[in-house]
């Protein structure tokens, strides 16, 4: 077993982390750690544990620590669920010393910094090497993309690998999970929804065209399409939805887009990770799925739901879908864990 | 005063055409139409009243008549918000001898019958003569178009004027108020989205190019770019929002787009039309408006208001924007009360 | 292994039953039955799967039949989840030859059919020899209890048991998927309460009190306090919550009576039978639990939540709680199946 | 023309009473009081504006000014929207010179303070002189109840003149604005309910019975029934809706309470106030009223729409009804609005 710990451990991803690593197979989680209010404390006091599961009882009376590598003790792996600004200053410090596997967005775009899908661009883990050796780390840290890009690069690879693509425009509704627990006020969402989410556009556009891009002599250089991105906030507790159109510069068959989809699958699949689904994609033919209470629990919420996947007949060579992601499994902490297992396999 | 009647008076669009002839200056609402099941019944006792203001005393008392023009009397102009197939088999009967102002979808791709939005294509209405000369008739058809192609229409009418638009990506966020009330079951949109309305996509694709279009010698032809239209219904009461994502021909200036938006005013505005809004777009710069529940009510709900414009630096020549506009009020009955109000002035 | 079947099968209920008994030890599901529309073609064909889990895959290919003694074939126990009126004609029919566990409320008051909870009246099962004997039936019915009845009386018992209660008053909030899935419009609920559940209050107050009875020589005399109940629809998915004001005859301790619902336990708790929840009553200490979203899957759905249990200084003996039970769950399908492991085990 | 001035102006609360007090025909609002941060820039500029009809030109370039008797000018009442803990601080340094009409919790029980809704015990107001005689201000406080309470006890008062009132039972189901505008994660509420919220309970219980008790000698003596409350938010965005369950000491009509309800008129009616409803309370007889959505504008906000009356066969002399009333208008701004009003009118 490698003994792991969770930064951030109070907050939304963090109890998500908790949750997905309870009685994992390889994982052992040994240390919590949050800010100095809670360190000392046991977790089950000061945690306002926000999910519909119960707190796993091996954590209850685990004692929080500080945010600080000096101590996290005798662990292998630091999951990250910590906030940007937080994430900027202390993962660096971490890294000296352990493997950290963030979800925070402040590391993500570092070149030497390996932004990974593990089943779209597992080879950017190359970078861990130009890392440790330009930084003189012994840890490294390794990033999973914004939720709402994991989603749609998922989606989009088996495209991407068949055909060229010229232009992606997503329209996104996601849930309110996505904003951590008092991100988004009820007064601000009952019977509303909100059309911004402060810098997820841009991360769509750049996180998407980064992980299909290509490694080359250790600097990523992006995939060459255009991306555009408008992202709501809907009254939906767990799950993102997202409208998807495509350009191609290829003529398709709508059923080998769907095959291709269908059929698609990565390192993770062929290694058989423990948190990874059997699909990533599972494609649906109702006419009026995917829906996020409905499928957003898709292989534990691991695999991305595609539905209404169809010819776009207003543009030459263009189809269109929609796609629902768990988006703080596969989103967030459940992308931080496959990414750690696929470091603990191949590693 | 005319006397002016509602066809389908007890439904959801039915109560907004009686709340909002409530009062109305020009038109006196004298007969209310409705199933047979209805007929002969006080309409106080026969509608189950669905908005959040109270039922007019006006129409309390007043017999429910059935859908048929033998039995409604003295009137001018009937206002239908009939389901489309039942618009399909009498609206032609009542045309014989009545204006019909129709909500409904069935007429409106005909050759022959005016589909406008006031500010839009008022010219349109010269079919009206076209139509009464081919079908013999001394009454006539009007139709609006559908709630989310309205509100898309007159945000994109400015820019069309300015520039040449290649491409139109929508995508929508509608309110259940869409589909009637007994539409959308709770079970179907509590913490939750459904991504399909059944023929949105088409109508809205369709018939914004129609209304755009130019009619000659009596013909439509539509305008000649693409647009491409994905609907979700989401748990929002009244209001649609969209996401809209345009490429012109042309260079453009961000700040000339706003400003076309928000000085654009359309023939209702000229004629001073009872419910026409003092600015058919309103342009917010609030980075997180337009939301439905704090803009759909704008100058009456009959203003469909703009926000998040900016460029769309993904695509040349490109930019997005996000809108909301009242689906039953703009996007139905106002929409039919206008265009029969500018009917009543010009012709 | 005993063959079951499911009437009503296409419902929200009818599917609460087909996910509970997927891999049921003792039941093998082996009919469906629905009305003759949906007879004769494959179960995934017809049904209109609502619940967030996938449809189990051994129904998917499973003929549906009619609603018909003649057609269901050789099964022990069926499961009725059919409308009132319904089950009113067909149940009896079924129960000359089967054994028929009802969740309709058709039959509940007749004096010779037993409405059992197991955990609070399961003598009430020596009924079934007097219906027998009566009707002259091979096969019988046993009924459960309304939602709101089974979560509220299984947190009386204990009280019951240990102390004279005077007064109850109640007041629920109540989920939509209670009234089926097509029963309450988004229209009516979004942004909204409805604070009217046709005949709901009558059966709290009547069947309460009739389970709380004994069974005096083959005839029910009901508990001698009296319920009050006021029953509202809330805009949640699942779980009903009531807030339940008790007065007693005797003094208290607030402690004894948290231990006495912490430390119920009944007849399926004894006897380890399949569905029984490891406690029927959940007692949290939280300040503001119980929540629906939060405790309605407790033990699979089929433990009560209490919280909020505290003295009411208002008035002299008298306390105060608030309790959540997943209303299609414990409150439907997992009552019937519990009642039909009771008599599998005992009869 | 009376100057008034709102404290707290940016809140939830702060907001409607601008909202109200916009072209108010006896007070003009000259006066806008806010945090530190907040003072010295222009009210558009600070305030986050929250209700869904337009901020009023007259506001937005009124500078905001701290919150300090200094700093306020020259006007004559002001109107309290400040959190209990500031008011309790502030509120008497003000009172040394001005007239202040609190919604604030922090003085509605100093035993010199007058606690008021003006259709209910005007009379309290002579408290006022006790008040300054005490405290030595040329100014005073007039305080109203809590939201919830508001609304109870305006629809309690006419059935306590008509009988003798033994028990009151009362389940609430609050708006979520009823927390300020941050005060409810969506998380917390969205498919779900919340079934706490701090201090509700007692104010409740406490209020209710000094508002109907009797000024003896300078001393209020409260009544002397009892009142249990259960609190519970829920997913509605304005008006709170309560359960009443009452027990009388007297035989009853049903008929009789209507009446008495229906026919019940105070002071602020007779006085014909600006911000009086015609009606204090309304009975609607739909069996499906009221309803929050639906009925929470009834009168401008002003009026409580009771529902569901009818006998509780349960108990002797007891009666059920449901109610809804506009949390942040009769139960907040417009209540400290209305007292002022009467205060203005007979001082």
């Amino acid at each position: 077993m490698v003994n792991v710990g969770v930064l951030g451990a109070t907050g939304m991803v963090g109890q998500r982390f908790i949750q997905m690593l309870d009685k994992h197979p390889e994982f052992e989680l040994t240390t919590l750690a949050a800010s100095s209010r809670s360190a000392g404390k046991p977790y089950g006091e000061v945690a306002n544990w926000y999910l519909d599961c119960e707190m796993p009882e091996s954590v209850r009376d685990m004692e929080v620590v500080e945010t600080d590598p000096s101590a996290v003790g005798d662990v292998d792996i630091l999951f990250s669920a910590l906030p940007a600004d937080v994430a900027r200053k202390v993962e660096p410090k971490f890294a000296e010393k352990y493997i950290v596997a963030s979800n925070a967005s402040a590391m993500r775009m570092e070149p030497d910094v390996p932004l990974v899908i593990p089943e779209v661009n597992p080879e950017f883990l190359d970078l861990i090497e130009v890392q440790q050796r330009r930084r003189g780390w012994d840890g490294f840290i390794v990033t999973n993309p914004n939720c709402s890009t994991i989603a749609l690069t998922l989606t989009l690879k088996p495209i991407y690998d068949a055909y060229t693509i010229k232009r992606v425009y997503v329209s996104t509704m996601q849930a309110v999970s996505g904003a951590g627990y008092n991100g988004v006020p009820s007064m601000a969402i009952l019977d509303n929804l909100v059309p911004f989410i402060g810098g997820e556009e841009e991360k769509i556009e750049t996180e998407t065209l980064h992980l299909l891009g290509e490694l080359d002599e250790g600097v990523v250089k992006p995939a060459s399409f255009g991306v555009s991105a408008s992202c709501h906030r809907v009254p939906v507790v767990d799950g993102h939805t997202e409208a998807v159109f495509i350009e191609l510069d290829d003529e398709f068959d709508i059923d080998d887009v769907r095959e291709a989809m269908d059929k698609f699958r990565g390192l993770p699949q062929k290694l058989g990770l423990h948190s990874a689904p059997e699909k990533p994609v599972v494609v649906r033919d109702e006419e009026n799925r995917p829906q996020p209470r409905m499928d957003r629990d898709m292989d534990g919420g691991m695999a991305v739901t595609v539905g209404r996947l169809r010819e776009d007949a207003a543009f030459k060579n263009s189809l269109r879908y929609v796609l629902v992601g768990h988006n703080t499994v596969r989103g967030a902490a459940g992308a931080s864990i496959l990414n750690a297992e696929l470091i603990n396999e191949i590693l």
